[in-house]
């Protein structure tokens, strides 16, 4: 029975915490957070688990095998490094870090010390990504042209980081996760409507190696919320909807064919317009699954998902992201750090 | 009653014959294409029309007061340039001309010869367009934030444009009518997946003037059609989705209020999430709005809302839109030949 | 080439009039209508064709071989019957005639004469309802538990039929088609909102032969318009949303499983939840499909699916729900007449 | 701090604690349940509670001071009655028993021991049917025409009940709570597609003294998940969709209005099209609303929305529709038991 401690008891936390107490093989061992009120929910809902406010006494607590951290951005790598320095295996929330090279030490660290480090890519767990990454990897798409998401609704203006740490960090994990390679280069464009704040909508142009495009549409001041992504490839093509109650993916028998002959191009065209079909998908929450699997990969060693290497590999992307945007969409290569360090 | 002829009977040209043919005040008198099974599908439709398998002849025919011209863009300025010689008003589907210098051309012999210009910019005229322009017009909005549009679908790849000139030409048009100003500059990105044909898919940003952005995704190749612009302004929001069948506007009273006082930013940002309204909107069909409005403005003298002079603002965005795209999303001035000439 | 004329210029016969004008094999011969604007309206859409303020004219004339009814139901039997002594073929908008009694002479007086008697039952050759006659019919469906339909909306009030009329009669030609029986009995109840005038909504349970149950929910009275048909089988189901522009049938692989064994049924019960698909369909007009199959039917002397047996199976049961509505539900036996007669 | 305990850690008592957890002014003493994986279960969630295998013993713990009971119908009046006699506070999960006399019986003894007694009509407590609420109480839809709503799905298929005692339930409770009158009689049908089992589908018409009618369309056998209610009224009318993650609630300026003259009721009947408004609705679980409202009578001795008054009226309609059911839709009035009692 592993013994699973959490820090940050505000938005996210209580979701850790009540996944980890549903999920057999682990245990809930304690809640910490600096704010009393956050600490008084968390003793109505979990009159088991030892409260904290102070996290290093969590930390230090020996019953507790392994910290999930959710906290302000700014405080992952110190506190994933300490709890990594006291032996703990660690999930950490999205974005792993605030910088590349926080990322690094903390992928160091735990692989000195042999423990799990997992970042918390919730959506890489959802059963309609797994399914895509399944259809994906099956080759029903054909090579994969585009991933087009809209991902918009009506706040959270996030205290320490812009729209794109905050949303669009959602697709590149999910991007991370499908495509198995990383962008070369990504144009971002943004701005901020609100006086003395960050950027609150943000349009990013990812372009990859095997010449996939990726767009995303991240906004924090629309009228209505939208989750919906299309995926283009040369076979078939895909729509996924996040926020319907069912039939979340929709595959499409769509597409363009280009015969042969000697006419020109354009004669040669034809439009495929086929059937749709909706795989029915698994109804468990995502967090459980991904509970699940990062007791799975302490007891076995194995490698998680979404490793730390993924996370790291996402923030490069937020970084030449915030770069462009700060240039007017200037393109900016990504991974340069990583490259020379 | 005042006689039109149209060239072009292809895909939308007899949709402007019948509404020709349904609009009081004017009658068909005459139908040109090349096509003679086009001519023959012409004939079943219109008995009372005279049928030209050269254009010339219609232009030539004295019964006929205006000419419609719905024909391929690279083929606009020959023939409204014919038709304005002939004396003749004329409308241009969109886009007016495929060069600035061209719309110039049209414009200036137009006004030389005290004959109507018009260009087909149908949406203008459509109740969804004419109901958010009242909207912000009587300042409802507040200060316009952004115009953020998807604009995706399957086909039609054109033989002669680029997708931003078949589809992004809408929301300029649009934009132009809404806004009152032009933007100053644009960046685009755009990408071909089928090899020796044109960019099908591109994202567009446009600045203006007033700080006002504008985001435009078009889409040759999407599984799906999607037809859905968000409008967010300081006050209010509005979501325009024109395949909705009716509701096709909404208007949203949400947004962010900064307060006053001596907190932080961050202290002082609250959320408005209140009500949502959607106006009743005419059913009658644009294009019947638009040529008794084009009859009218014979009739009167008075400026068509869709002159040639926005025509000509679209088409320079559209060409500068198409050097950003070629020069991968680096940002390119609006405007700079015609202040130039 | 067969010349076909039309009777009644109002809501319904503008389309039928232009689909005979854009069909192969037939040319639209003449247009009759009591009212002189209607009569402008039809001059101005089809200056080919004659004009008649007297029905009778048109009738008489020897270019017409066929004549299209669409005209308020009361008046179906008399023009008809005119027609088919004058020996034309003959379609008549829906429901066939105001009685079953007028049904029988009109499907005779046709047999006497060798005429083609058809019923405009449109929705039959709607590629959705064509979609999922295949569908049954191939069995996929197993059994045919029940269709449950909803077709509501705001107006248009009849002035000579009530809403079982104007609206069930849509479902009940669908249920004609696809079931292949007749109803045994019929229970309906409804309402009359507006003093003076008739039902403007109703409630209708149809019981068949086989097991097969099918409600009916119709209303003019209706904030929205809904078209939305639930079809249960014992090994799939479907819904059919025809206000949906693609996508219109879907297919779920959904139902309940019976298991063996010595246990409860209700611990033999099993849920089957899985992949749903919709099927491509055609975009063609339904009215094409059918002006079409009615020059067929006169060429080749075949008979029509929505022939003049089944515009009196379904005003059989027109008769009955009305029946049925007056007694407040009580439940009312279909087609005695028919078996006296 | 008031004491709460839990009978039935099934499919709802983990809701029901859980809300108990987190409501100010009470607390969860203990849970019971005869299944001993279901124990395990709350004592994973609620380590703080006592655990009971017998009800009896938690009905007896001198820190309940209330219970609330989700159990299977048939074991309600019991436990409830058990619960009563110890002097706790109850609420029973709909219905409130399986008979009349059953609630006759329990309302009568609350009312000795001066008991709260409440029902769980847990709709009654959402936003949306608040807010319904008060637009009929405020007039603004006129008279009340009709309520017509589709409550359809795949399963369950409850063991002890039929589809209306565990579906329809939810649409009588509403429609007590915002008719403020009890229907006079009801008609049902229904259809059971499971060899062995009860009525899976039925369709009920109930008529109120007002004029009123309501119309109920309930399926456990249903391809698709629907939640629809249309309630048409004299001046406005409302589309209640409880799927739809925001505007649950729209009202349309829609309907007919009859002008006065001499001229036939045809003649001055007119559409009114107008507006749709959402109001925003507040986003808080309506159970929890419930717990807090059931607290609050327990403190100030106030008679609950939900009372066991209208639990009683809910179980007189569902007999009376279970008794037409069975003579095939033959109408049967309501609450005869109660006149005479």
């Amino acid at each position: 029975m592993i013994g699973i401690g959490v820090i940050g008891y505000g938005y996210w936390g209580p979701n850790l915490a009540r996944c980890v107490a549903e999920t057999e093989g682990c245990r809930l061992t304690g809640i910490a957070d600096a704010s009393a009120p956050a600490l008084a929910r968390a003793a109505k809902r979990h009159p088991g688990a030892t409260l904290h406010q102070d996290w290093s006494s969590l930390v230090a607590d020996p019953a507790t095998d392994a910290i999930l951290i959710a906290t302000p951005v700014g405080t992952h790598h110190e506190l994933a490094l300490a709890a990594l320095c006291a032996g703990k295996h660690v999930i950490v929330e999205k974005p792993i870090t605030a910088s590349s090279e926080d990322a690094h030490r903390l992928i160091e660290e735990a692989a000195r010390r042999s423990r799990v480090l997992m970042v918390d890519h919730t959506f890489v767990y959802t059963s309609a990504v797994q399914k895509i990454g399944e259809i994906i990897a099956r080759g029903e798409l054909g090579e994969v042209f585009y991933y087009d998401s809209t991902r918009v609704n009506l706040g959270l203006f996030q205290h320490d980081v812009n729209v794109i740490w905050d949303l669009a960090v959602h697709d590149l994990s999910v991007l991370d996760f499908l495509l198995k390679e990383q962008p070369l280069a990504v144009s971002a464009s943004g701005a901020g409507h609100i006086r003395g704040r960050t950027e609150n909508m943000a349009h990013l142009s990812l372009f990859y190696p095997s010449g996939t495009v990726a767009y995303l549409n991240v906004n924090w001041l629309a009228p209505v919320k939208v989750r919906q992504t299309l995926i283009g490839g040369s076979k078939k093509m895909i729509v996924w909807n996040d926020l319907e109650p069912s039939e979340k993916v929709k595959i499409y028998d769509r597409g363009v064919t280009l015969g042969d002959g000697p006419e020109t191009v354009a004669a040669r065209i034809s439009y495929r317009s086929g059937d749709m079909w909706a795989p029915q998908l698994s109804v468990k929450e995502a967090l459980l699954t991904e509970i699940e699997h990062f007791v799975d990969c302490i007891a076995t060693g194995r490698e998680p998902v979404t490793s730390g290497a993924s996370g790291l590999r996402v923030v490069e992307t937020l970084e030449a992201a915030t770069a462009s945007l700060r240039q007017r969409g200037h393109p900016v290569e990504i991974g340069q750090m990583r490259k020379v360090s």
